[in-house]
């Protein structure tokens, strides 16, 4: 499998997914007469990430794997508190930052080694990376984005999930 | 990327991970003094999958990815009412399926289109199948047992999650 098909373009369109479920989020919190701004604090554990920060998280893990394994640096984007309206700013900064790679930019890349930031002096090779480290920590943040918007009475399914698929016919 | 470690080789070591989460949990359910079956029927959400659901699900989502691309057939396993004893074993199950695949068996997946049984007449090339379809839909379920077994108060980490590492020196 392309690197660049496994990380750009899946990712890009998880994060358009992850964009529309929040505008699902805001038709419900509208309908149902309360303020959008509740989701952002809202969270499944109280030792576990807020919305907030599962979204700018996976936001992070989407540049990070896209660049790391391209061998690119990643614009640095602020965390801390965000509007809701900033967080969809955020996935849109993202989403324009992984459509500046092309496939080229992965070539190479099987004997690139990617280096952790949390484990000084260890690295990955950039396809272990993107397959035991990236995508499943994207994935994380981002199921937990999703989980805890469905936990806010959000009605969502596993199609806005999923999104489009590359079919043919049989 | 080869697809039988982005499927067969890294599938198994989430199970295993899962496995041991809701060995996690019964330790929980032990300290806390209360009956591990409580677990089977929570969820995050009133239409959403239970746990026991969620665990089937991604057991299932494992061995079809596996089964399909590879174009093997996979076992059946019965849903319905499990035990916390019964959902590992079926874990156990399902890792023991993954252990009969070779990297030979994805030899000439790239002309493989997988059928897909949610909508007749279509199907996807393999590796847009695994990309697209298999593992989300793998990590959806995954991450949900996981949250779920968060929110009940089971203290796990995102390194329990991720599980081991191929790592190399800088």
């Amino acid at each position: 499998m392309p690197l660049y098909d496994a990380t750009v373009t899946q990712l890009d369109k998880m994060l358009a997914n992850l964009d529309s479920w929040i505008e699902e989020a805001l038709a419900h919190a509208e309908a149902r007469g309360f303020d959008p701004s509740c989701y952002a604090t809202y969270r499944l554990a109280p030792d576990q990430y807020t919305f907030t920060r599962q979204v700018q998280a996976a936001c992070d893990a989407a540049k990070f794997v896209a660049a790391r394994s391209a061998g690119k640096d990643a614009p640095k984007h602020e965390d801390g508190d965000a509007t809701v309206e900033e967080l969809r700013a955020r996935i849109a900064l993202v989403r324009e930052f992984l459509a500046t790679f092309t496939p080229a930019d992965f070539e190479g890349a099987d004997d690139r080694v990617v280096a952790l930031p949390f484990l000084p002096g260890k690295g990955m090779k950039a396809e272990a990376y993107v397959l035991q480290m990236a995508l499943p920590n994207f994935y994380f943040h981002l199921v937990h984005a999703y989980a805890i918007l469905r936990h806010a009475g959000v009605k969502l399914g596993k199609m806005p999930f999923i999104g489009g698929l590359d079919l043919v016919e049989l």
